[in-house]
């Protein structure tokens, strides 16, 4: 049965969340992959935490808030300056550089493309702006609108919702893999983009496919939909 | 209003769930720390992730779950001896010194006290053997009767069911800052026992006390009960 729609992770998988190391180390010099990294984590913690809790903060808010804590327990110093350079560069994080030519190729073969992201409408157009990809996705979608972070099944029911069709007609793409398994959980088709050649998590719940870039994700969808 | 009675968490508040570091380091020179810290947070992860999609399992599972990620993800080999003695250390954890002269002043003291933990009955049975724990608790309260992780609502209603009291009658109790952000959007009152000198968590939330030793726990409910 041909896919009904692709549904695309946004941070990390379209977009390099860790671009904002080199900024990070210009500023804070020797400690920039480590801020990058743990504002990456608390970022995702502080959504999950939210979630469970029932204490929804959007996505903006919670950036802002896990910027602030990894300032305070790597002992930095906390300059508004430095501040807005890291939260406005997280604005405009680069898009992996393959993705233009992957996504038209899917778009070209008229699969309805899609995101479905934590991030917040604004922050999810200013990416999609910034790095021109905004032209191959039909539907944005931000959890926004349910108040509840992926891997909540509030989150992941956007999908169907949306496309009018089960998950499992819908390939959800993503290069974190505790949000492929929440798919997979979820009911969608899922394919792992690994672009970091990381172990799987061990939930007891596998993607149907792993990839290492977009081309196989679009090599993938064709072969679903031939 | 005196309180009715006090909910400790256990793993890394009366137990030291890194006291399994020195066996890692000697199973593993060189990488014990980075395995025992990989372990605890990839644990705690898991707990969130499975609470979110509603895919429980218990906290026995979970943890070996951890391990073997941690063992792939360091590139360590995984013997089943190594395995074993690992996951033994961690079903007879190290509890911290201050624990029995202070636990001892608060039920001397008729405040009833009860672990509520995200650790299977077993789990906890053993560790509170172990240590010599177990004559100081009323209740040994664990998540796996109501199958969600702390921080769900559905775990922290546990205090109040037990007791039969409003949440803001018991005084919660974690080492674990992410644990007393829960309690405390729960409606408990919450003494965090910062034992590492961590920031707070920036949530939005605050405990109504920080402590850095169980004695300070201990100060904190007499004072509340004066």
């Amino acid at each position: 049965m041909p896919l009904k729609a692709i549904a695309f992770d946004a941070y990390g998988t379209l977009f390099d969340v860790y671009s904002v190391s080199s900024m990070a180390e210009e500023l804070f010099p020797g400690k920039g992959a480590q801020l990058a990294a743990l504002w990456r984590d608390k970022q995702i913690e502080y959504t999950r935490l939210r979630t469970l809790c029932h204490q929804y903060a959007d996505f903006w808010q919670v950036t802002g808030d896990a910027l602030d804590y990894s300032f305070t327990a790597l002992g930095l110093d906390l300059a508004p300056s430095s501040r807005n350079r890291l939260m406005g560069q997280y604005a405009e994080l680069s898009a992996f550089s393959e993705n233009a030519g992957q996504l038209k190729r899917l778009k070209d073969a008229g699969i309805a493309l899609s995101i479905l992201s934590n991030g917040t409408p604004w922050m999810l157009d200013q990416a999609l702006k910034a790095s021109g990809l905004d032209e191959y996705f039909e539907h944005v979608l931000s959890v926004d609108a349910v108040k509840r972070f992926k891997t909540a099944p509030e989150a992941y029911q956007m999908g169907p919702d949306t496309f009018g069709c089960d998950a499992t007609d819908i390939l959800f793409v993503s290069s974190n893999c505790w949000d492929i398994c929440g798919a997979t959980w979820f009911g969608y088709r899922t394919i792992w983009l690994n672009r970091y050649g990381l172990p799987l998590e061990r939930l007891g719940v596998k993607p149907h496919q792993i990839g290492a870039s977009l081309k196989d994700v679009a090599d993938y969808a064709m072969e679903l939909n031939n």
